[in-house]
């Protein structure tokens, strides 16, 4: 139901990301590069966990040399994260990422972001311009208003985005990031109307995963509903699996990603409720943890909006004073007591 | 920097709700209201944790008379939420309800209605229609399209509204709930669009609190980021203390709700930080627990954001392999070994 704000297909490898493509899960490495076997073990979980691209970082040599290996140990697209260096973006080109991501604030010289053109276009490498707004050195003062941190951030984009097209290269992913969600929107929202690259969103430097998680949401959400955003990334500290997770439920709850498990909507309770929801939707949710298959099912306690939840899932339990009713798609199929709600459960869920 | 849509302005007892008053959170009792004492103390625990309107189900004769003594007893409006019933809306009406939710999905009969109107112009209280997706009888089927679905509660919406303007009532505020996200922010656009009455905002049966957050920060997100809603409530399972919280971090990634704490900015950590960021964060979330001020605080690993995030923060730590650099305000005040961070922190804390 999104439009999804079209653009160019850009291929990051054997991924292509663009308005005609699903949005693209991305995350990051979190451990040395050079520890080749923890990073190479971190890559494939987090492809396991559903990240179509993933990031390391490149900061030193012996990390070039260490990522040509990695290269080879794993079959998800890499993107080399460079700062600084261009010698780092040609040795990661040369190693075989399938990106490159530049941060415009701090690989200055236009001679130096040629070189990496040209050595991309010859590799057939895509390249993510990665504006950072801490790393722009007229923002990193607290007192420059909102309205002239965007107009920076988007004229930052806008240069660089012409060293590119000059030397005609178009192979480009787009994003802006910042740790403030309002300026992470309405920067973005420029972007998308100035530009028709794919664009990647993140919310930066959000915090601790409990912190984390709200703010990407609606920075994301908000954008993503709006049509904009063709790959993701949450940023949280801690295991990077827990970012993956996290985008996963952002993208979900817009309709842009199927999980394959079921989504369990639960009644919030309030005083009508004569039954423990929270205990009853806990043994549900262990109920249907090994279920892989994308199912609605409603646990509800009253008759307020209970049928009516329980008509529009797959399966619903309404629980009431004495017993649960259990609903098949809309259709009363049993009533019983709440101690067998989870082998009768178990029972239906194998039915569908 | 978000412009909030117009709208009229409506006072819920001493609470005045619309765009030109701050984003008003609500949440639901979720004890037996006739538990006078319980239901009382979970108010005041609502209303202790930033709650500004807290709503109080009334399903029987017994709750209207609960509900006369708990009014008495509290400060925070109250809103009764009623369902099928004119007799329990007057009742509430005449025990002090600040305003009363009324579903047009079950109070069907325009008499009703009519009666309910007249009782709560006579004592000035205001009226939430709140339209459910789940109470609209044409819409308890699973396959009827997304596009007839909003149809028909915009429809429901319309009937209802044409209802009360023609008694020439305009305390009004309005809803539509759905479980899913991407129809609740559509609906609501419309809704907003139509109408110049305050929006209540909330997705529905929104699953347990682990499951309810990011949903219901990216329905609520995306329309508060496009100026619409001036009431929220986020519904999930359990303690509703916990969806005043979710519903908080919302507001104040949008910058619509200002928090008395400090804000925790933590680098994400990749294959370029060499010390342990999640510690040190966890070490720095405890130091500024205390701290009742609205604070930036950054824990950053590395150079490529480090300075420019420190330079935005009021207070920030750069963690290096060997020390720790502390920054007040954009300027290095001192390096210190990891294990000082957490005491030179509160005395920095202390003179700001």
């Amino acid at each position: 139901m999104i439009k999804r704000r079209k653009t160019r297909i850009v291929s990051i490898g054997s991924v292509k990301i663009g308005s005609s493509q699903p949005v693209a899960i991305q995350s990051m490495t979190k451990v040395a590069t050079t520890d080749i076997e923890r990073c190479t073990e971190q890559i494939k979980q987090l492809a396991e966990a559903g990240c179509s691209l993933v990031r390391v970082a490149i900061p030193r040599r012996a990390d070039s040399e260490a990522f040509a290996k990695i290269v080879r140990r794993v079959k998800v697209p890499l993107i080399a994260d460079i700062h600084f260096s261009a010698e780092r973006a040609i040795e990661a080109i040369e190693a075989g990422a399938a990106k490159i991501r530049l941060n415009p604030g701090n690989i200055k010289r236009q001679s130096d972001i040629e070189q990496i053109i040209d050595a991309a276009k010859m590799h057939k490498v895509a390249i993510r311009i990665g504006v950072n707004e801490a790393s722009i050195r007229d923002l990193t003062k607290s007192d420059v208003p909102t309205t002239k941190r965007i107009t920076l951030m988007l004229a930052e984009m806008k240069k660089y985005v012409r060293i590119f097209e000059k030397r005609k290269f178009r192979q480009l992913v787009l994003s802006v990031k910042s740790s403030d969600c309002l300026r992470t929107i309405e920067t973005n929202r420029r972007i998308a109307e100035e530009f028709d690259y794919p664009i990647h969103l993140g919310l930066t430097h959000a915090g601790l995963p409990e912190d984390a998680a709200i703010p990407s949401a609606v920075a994301l959400g908000t954008l993503l509903a709006e049509g904009i955003g063709d790959t993701v990334r949450v940023s949280a500290a801690g295991d990077p699996v827990e970012e993956v997770i996290i985008a996963k439920q952002i993208l979900y709850a817009l309709g842009l990603f199927k999980q394959q498990k079921p989504e369990l909507i639960v009644c919030p309770t309030c005083g009508r409720t004569e039954i423990d929801i929270v205990s009853l939707a806990r043994v549900v949710k262990k109920a249907i943890a090994p279920v892989k298959k994308p199912l609605r099912i409603a646990v509800m306690g009253c008759i307020v909006n209970g049928p009516g939840e329980a008509a529009d899932a797959d399966l619903a339990i309404c629980g009431g004073k004495d017993k649960a009713f259990i609903y098949r798609r809309g259709e009363k199929i049993t009533a019983c007591n709440q101690k067998d709600i989870a082998a009768i459960l178990t029972r239906e869920l194998k039915k569908l």
